[in-house]
């Protein structure tokens, strides 16, 4: 029996489901833009096996192994790498067992979904994952990576890939991706300057991350002009390795629009080391308007994630470092954040802004109605811990009725899990057409129009925010 | 083939459909009493031909214009008056063609369902919006435009309109209203008291609006209590054109409930013209206070427009001024900011107070709530950019479970647009019976009962709450 | 013609609607368990008769009474005490009529379900209530009230209630809860410990509740350590009279992790009765993060409920006191306020905590990410106003795709209305197996796994998270 149902998430009233299935065939196999993610590049530059199922599934994926650590595993027990360097569980079998015997925790989530369906559709298994079968998968998928046909560019090519973009820190060296381009692979596997290192005060070593930034640079970054234009120097090299967007990650969606005096003052405090909390966020602010502006030079699509507080939990940062799953959204003032920035380049029709939240109370309150005006922003699909149906048909509910589908910017699986990303955008294309099949059946959207719409939103739109 | 589905906004579950289709066929033709909106009196003063097709479609409604702009097409192409006097198209049908060759982007708005109903219903059309249609729709609306049956007059009666209320800056003359008074034209079309002008201390003019209110009224503005008995007597010449309500567009819910001396002080400060923001916001607040208590006095319903963040664009403010379609929602402090306002007059059983909120999160939380225990509050429907039906389904299941049906204030369609009038209505009346077929198929609601409330929620439920 | 539709809050899609049916049938008849909740120990220990219809369903639930205040009734008319002991209606019967006649208020509202549940299905009525039947209404409950059958314990057994916590204050003597415990009746009724008022710095006579706290246990509280040491004592006495849990209602969601100096400093300003609003907050704040290390002493669950604005209405409190439906929710911040308590003891697993909200913005955003990642945390069912369908719809569907089924606490019916007991336990059993056989027909769950789930969050999960 399949783990997966052929029809899944398509509404269950017969009409509506043969319309979903309609308008959702069409677009099932088209090829996938992957705008936002956080693959590794060495992946596909190196196209060495997969390690082995523990550190495919559970290691690296946060919003696997929190699920445990939610009910008490303790992530030693997951082999999640201690900041002492003290001991943790390096038998990738034994973290597998774990990780099997509590699978029933993920019931109802999306990563449920998305498991079953690499298990099944990656991977050609087709009994439930669970504490008896646990060893079974383990050597199933196991013997599997070992083959050609599952390392990293054999699977790229099957999952039908036609753009990857990955994320790389400002001062990356992207090594990897200089050896993808140099090698005779044709994917297309491309990167984003991601500067958050050296824009954020913050953030840890930032005084010695400008520093470094100068030397990758041979700019000044001990003064403003030359701090921008070590940005202008890096974003060149980005594009040069494919990038066609920035990205920033930032607590709020707070935007400044200095006065160059001020703006310059303002860097030199935080230059000094000693800025107030205050003080780091305006300056992450006004460097968003700074990174607006450079988009207009250099036409890279600018993406906003604001709203995430990082690292809540102190005792778990202590122990295992960030990114462990303790990532939080918190209530995201858009409206009064943008004004700044959209004051100043959001009527430009050249420029485009993607915003991604996490407070899905503004998707119809102020993302749309922002949207729906302002021709530089372009509506970030529903940023949110999994790849969600209902996550997606709230999105779709909120926003279409005032930013319609045109300012919004397709589809991103912003994932780690390579595995992941054939069912992340099955679910999409599902869930959409789920809901375009509900506007038809009830008189608001035509059948033709909701074909051309379900290609849209499956392919075209991202090519075209993304400038694909 | 018609633009609109007879059945649309129907539940497509065939059982659900039927009930809803019960429920509406007695209500489809009630008359439409529409107690809050922004039509233009003049035009059923002087019954004059509505201009062209763009003029009656376009150009006068930044709900249609904005979506357009938001795609990058430059106001001025589609006719926006420039704030410099400058130039800007002109030519009517050039603006139709722009607009046709843009109708793809309404897929799924409400905007798409109300222009289809009105081509098809009002103008008689069936083909589909296009640049390809373009030219035949100008033709044939701008023909029917010039015949009698097409004159304001006409229609008002045609759409079946039993009131119809506008809404007028206490500084308005009124003339168009007694003109209306004084034909022999028996349409019901009352005036609202609408004064943001000489309440907002931020409103442009604020010292001279205040001036003109004295000599309109003959009371001495300068001082506090001559100012309020301005009010007074402005509201009553208000009553006199019909007004059975006033209304009042803030930026937030904020009310205060100052001592006489106090408030006085306060009017002295705002009256010298150099308040601060937290002056002019507390101002604000005393006033809605102040009308609450005439409102005890002469029995008009208060209405409360909170929480839009207007002009939110500074560079369209500059080049197009107000009301561009730049008007964006925040969020939006209910509990706090009306406390000292219900604190004073909530258990008034005389008094009706109609707040209307663009923070949909506040439905749940915070209005049904205070509807549901305070006498003197009616809940307003959903104030939102058009008469979405995802609106209503939420302001409905929302709201309901606290506050019941009988503690909301029936429908308002709150338009510009003339000729959605019939349009609106009818997504309110096809979204409530389909919600209300809901409650009935899961033994929520006695089919019996179902039938009584569409009925008040369609007629009875305004009629009282605006006193027409 | 039965008040009830055995198929009610199913969904209508036939072969979903068997799918819940056969989900709830195996679930209808468990045992409730009704770990929160404000039911009268005094009913179970006296174990007297109701004394008629109108005390029993009217006077003291604030939720039934606020709807007819809402539209206008009189406070007085319906019985409800005067701080001045001025008078009110003291005629059951006509309080009865009052409440009758407006029954059609309730339409669509959870309230008009579990009246009608208990009116079929506890005392056999067949007719809708209303001003007509309203006598007839009257005397067969008044003369069913007279049955042994119907005094407190016979409908306890009957309910089929396994254990039923109520909430007492922590300077209760918990007499009756004694009573129960040295009759011969085996009915597990607990107390639960509840210090708002030695906590809240703002509740009316704080400085004497601290007294009379010190004579209850004979520490001195005008020491911090003291103090501590006395909410120490009255939690034994209370885990002696059966208590598994504290509960704590705060205005917010604050807590603070001071150290020990400055936490004593905080109690020695807040002992001397004249603390600022921030100092009780914090005080407030403060004292979670204590109980929170008491329940990892002592195995109490610790609940927080934040949120409610109380006695909004200042003419209601002046005139009828506190507690007279005038609580109004107020948006809240858990992912800050939190963060101190959680980052202090969230990682611990043998401690359970569990929120309650009235800001359902905060599901999806906050709670649902923290308790998706911290041990501690398990998210309380949704706290309202009522027991209702789309709340828990809504929270299903905003909560499990990011905290799994596994993350939450089970049922609660939170109320102090005895006969609406099995109600609302009903109405929670059936809108989880609408949700699960949604998720089921939609191949995100399987059949079988969703048989586990609906066992789980109907029994097992309640008792695990309260140690029932």
């Amino acid at each position: 029996m399949p783990l997966t149902d052929p029809d899944r998430l398509f509404p269950t009233e017969p009409r509506l489901r043969d319309l979903a299935r309609a308008l959702y065939e069409p677009v099932a196999d088209l090829p996938i833009i992957s705008p936002h993610g956080h693959c590794d590049p060495r992946w596909f530059a190196e196209n060495a096996r997969f390690p082995n199922p523990a550190e495919l599934f559970v290691v690296p994926d946060h919003y696997v192994f929190r699920m445990l650590i939610s009910q008490g595993v303790p992530p030693t027990d997951l082999g999640i790498p201690r900041a002492d360097g003290g001991a943790t569980e390096t038998d990738p079998r034994k973290i597998w067992r774990r990780f099997a015997a509590h699978y029933h925790l993920f019931r109802g989530t999306p990563s449920a979904m998305w498991l079953d369906h690499s298990f099944e559709h990656v991977f050609g298994l087709d009994e439930v994952l669970s504490a008896d079968t646990a060893d079974a998968y383990y050597d199933h998928i196991d013997a599997k990576l070992a083959e050609d046909a599952f390392r990293p560019r054999a699977l790229f090519d099957r999952f039908g890939i036609e753009a990857l973009a990955t994320t790389e820190s400002a001062l990356d060296d992207l090594r990897w991706h200089k050896m993808i381009r140099d090698s005779d692979w044709p994917g297309r596997v491309i990167t984003t300057y991601r500067p958050d290192a050296v824009v954020d005060p913050e953030f840890e070593g930032f005084a010695e991350n400008l520093d470094r930034l100068g030397e990758l640079t041979g700019e000044d970054c001990t003064t403003w002009e030359g701090y921008l234009n070590a940005h202008r120097a890096r974003r060149a090299i980005f594009k040069e390795m494919g990038a066609t967007a920035s990205d920033h990650g930032h607590p709020t969606a707070r935007t400044e629009d200095l006065a160059p005096a001020d703006a310059k003052a303002l860097f030199a405090t935080v230059r000094r080391g000693r800025c107030t909390a205050e003080e780091a966020d305006a300056f992450r602010g006004q460097m968003l308007t700074e990174m607006a502006r450079m988009s207009l030079e250099d036409g890279l699509t600018l993406q906003i994630h604001a709203g995430s507080h990082r690292n809540h939990s102190a005792q778990m940062f202590a122990r295992h470092g960030r990114d462990k799953g303790f990532d939080i959204p918190r209530r995201t003032d858009w409206v009064g954040g943008l004004k700044p920035l959209l004051s100043a380049v959001g009527l430009e029709p050249g420029l485009t802004i993607i915003p991604f939240t996490l407070d899905e109370s503004t998707y119809g309150r102020e993302l749309a109605p922002l949207a729906g005006a302002y021709p530089a922003l372009r509506l970030g699909p529903p940023w949110w811990f999994f790849d969600s149906f209902e996550g997606i048909r709230r999105f779709r509910e909120a926003t279409t009725e005032t930013a319609g589908f045109y300012n919004t910017a397709g589809f991103n699986d912003d994932t780690r899990a390579f595995c992941s990303i054939p069912a992340r955008h099955d679910v999409a294309r599902r869930s959409d057409c789920a809901y375009l099949a509900q506007l038809v059946a009830t008189g608001r959207l035509r059948e033709a129009d909701a074909h051309e719409v379900a290609h849209d939103l499956t392919y075209r739109l991202a090519k075209d925010a993304y400038k694909l």
